[in-house]
């Protein structure tokens, strides 16, 4: 951080003017780059990043060097520290959401420091922790974007963070997180409390908004008997945040290794569901239920936990979306069943300062680079506990 | 009627204890009948129907002469009038929601006239107009039958009208409507206003109340823009009962031949789905939507035109309820999907009370019971205008 506060004391616009190079730039090129970059303007031109990608459809996710595009005066630079890995950004890789174009870094809990800001930034200066969640722009003037709801854009729709079309970006898609760097609108990067460790930071910034945002839509309270299914990355903060609120979370996993980590959560009771009868004890028991599972799977019997009339969430997307429900338990149980999709940057926000406050975080595993293909294996074989996180300094 | 009136001049109790056969049973039987059977208690003895009949699986009903309990003292004996044809009797039969014990006489939308009370029975009086909906016992003494919600029995779930095991049945499960006469608790006969045609009364007690209680339960209200896909028998009534709460009614069908019909059931505007296409201008305009479709179909085209945080309704029940839902639409419609089954009896008999009131009948075609299975190939072939109705005195 030596540099980064020396540049710091220059007033901001002069330092602008001045060309952002000098400092900044160490914080993403090694020192032989800098010297060799050092006349870059990165307000005008592409910025090297290196990062972890998927090639194709199969395959490991190998090392790719790319670039980023300039430092817009809207935009700020984020040098990532850290970057968590999601069960999205497998599906999204290996095609179980649909067709995508590559070289794509995944990657949308992103963690680090701000490194340059564009004129018109006033959100951030250079030094600031700064996260990047799900998306990097969308129109911001239409209704939607207006209340703080990006993610529902009426307009263009939201920017997701990586495989989204960016005219901006020199690959003509948006690349995440599993990279060192990451040049983004101001607008879309969230502030990171001085007492949240970036670590700590990073699965806030899906894991924790996808799961925080429906609670408190359907107004999950002291008390209420609030279920979980599926305690992987979103599921175990989805527990921890339950339990914050004052909820008794239920907490249901086919994974019985899990269960003393699940109660250190916070979880009431951990129903370890080996068969689909260790469901029918709980059957109209519950307030709220929230689902993280990815795949498709018989959700009847966990949406009949739910009280009649109540609200049960299906966060984890399957492969194509497609879900199967069956409509004799629905016309009995009178549950809603509904979606939920991240949350708006102003709820993002939320999260991650309410963590801060309240000490929340996730329980992670820092890994190399090097590790990604195999951490991917480990999430898609329930091995992770609980969120895997990049070390960003090993791409 | 005649000898219907001479009988209520009868004191009721004396009636009773002389024995009811003597003007009642003309009503459910030929004169040679009540010649053989005149010194027959139907307060004692099984009570002589006939009526069509599955036989199994796969065919066509066909006559059954079989019987129905005695009168007990909580029950009435209905003459049945007239008897409505529902998707749900097809489906039943024909095995698609699961193994049916034969012969089984399907029909839960039963008008008829009442010929013999049990000693207990204050609702009704000989004489009186009555129906029987989708269900005929239930605890009635659980949390949700004391509140009226009796098709959500919480001990002994209810009894359906027909096909459900019933200890006083002689043939072991419950019969239905497609016969000549029905034994029921007193309870669950629905009381038909004088001003109420029978032939009208029959569909609202299945596709009437279906319809009416989950629009009650989602709170439409004047001005609220409700959507109907699948105008036929429940489909046809939701328009009608929409549009009479004050909404403005878009109805999606798949039958140009049905627009004009639609448009004078009160629908503002017809959607002609022919492909998917004809959704998109739909798409979060509706505050509110009911789906009668009792085929598994793509919904989540038809759930994107509800507003978010709206209800989407399935209350069609398809081939062993199995639906599926996109997860990808549900995560950015935010519309709540939920079934709906029936109604309960106090509700049931407030929308009847409506009807007549509010001069509301569905669109009906009265049948032979020669032309019972004519006429399910043309329902399943969506050729019905709108609701067949069998006229009893056929059987």
């Amino acid at each position: 951080m030596g540099n980064q506060k020396n540049i710091n004391q220059y007033p901001r616009r002069k330092f602008l003017q001045n060309s952002a190079l000098l400092g900044s730039a160490v914080m993403f090129s090694g020192p032989i780059e800098l010297l060799a970059n050092q006349h870059l303007n990165i307000m005008a031109s592409n910025i090297k990043a290196k990062g972890y990608a998927g090639k194709h459809e199969n395959g490991n996710l190998t090392l790719w060097n790319f670039e980023r595009r300039p430092v817009g005066d809207n935009d700020v630079l984020i040098e990532i520290k850290y970057s968590g890995i999601c069960h999205s950004d497998i599906h999204t890789i290996k095609g179980h959401w649909g067709k995508q174009p590559y070289p794509q870094v995944p990657g949308h809990e992103i963690a680090g420091i701000v490194t340059a800001v564009g004129k018109n930034v006033t959100k951030f200066k250079i030094g600031d922790k700064a996260g990047v969640g799900c998306m990097v722009n969308s129109c911001l003037e239409c209704e939607s974007c207006k209340k703080g709801a990006e993610h529902h854009c009426q307009t263009t729709g939201f920017t997701g963070t990586y495989g989204s079309p960016e005219k901006t970006s020199p690959s003509g898609i948006s690349q995440g997180g599993y990279s060192n760097n990451i040049v983004v609108r101001d607008h879309f990067a969230i502030r990171i409390p001085d007492n949240m460790d970036l670590k700590h930071a990073a699965p806030l910034l899906c894991a924790g908004i996808t799961t925080y945002s429906p609670m408190m839509q359907y107004k999950i309270k002291r008390g209420d008997n609030v279920g979980v299914v599926g305690i992987g990355g979103l599921g175990h903060m989805a527990v921890k945040l339950a339990k914050s609120k004052g909820a008794e979370v239920y907490a249901f996993t086919t994974s019985a290794s899990k269960v003393n980590d699940i109660k250190s959560f916070g979880a009431k009771e951990v129903i370890v569901v080996d068969s689909a009868d260790k469901l029918k004890p709980w059957k109209g028991k519950l307030d709220y239920m929230i689902s993280t599972v990815p795949y498709a799977y018989e959700m009847s019997g966990y949406i009949d936990c739910v009280k009649p009339y109540g609200n049960f969430t299906q966060v984890g997307m399957p492969v194509n979306g497609a879900l199967s429900i069956n409509n004799f338990n629905m016309i009995f149980n009178r549950v809603n069943f509904n979606g939920s999709l991240i949350g708006g940057i102003p709820e993002t926000q939320e999260i991650m300062d309410y963590c801060a406050k309240n000490n929340i975080h996730p329980q992670i595993q820092i890994i190399k680079a090097e590790e990604i293909n195999d951490a991917w294996n480990k999430v898609v074989n329930k091995e992770a506990r609980y969120r895997y996180v990049i070390d960003a300094s090993t791409f």
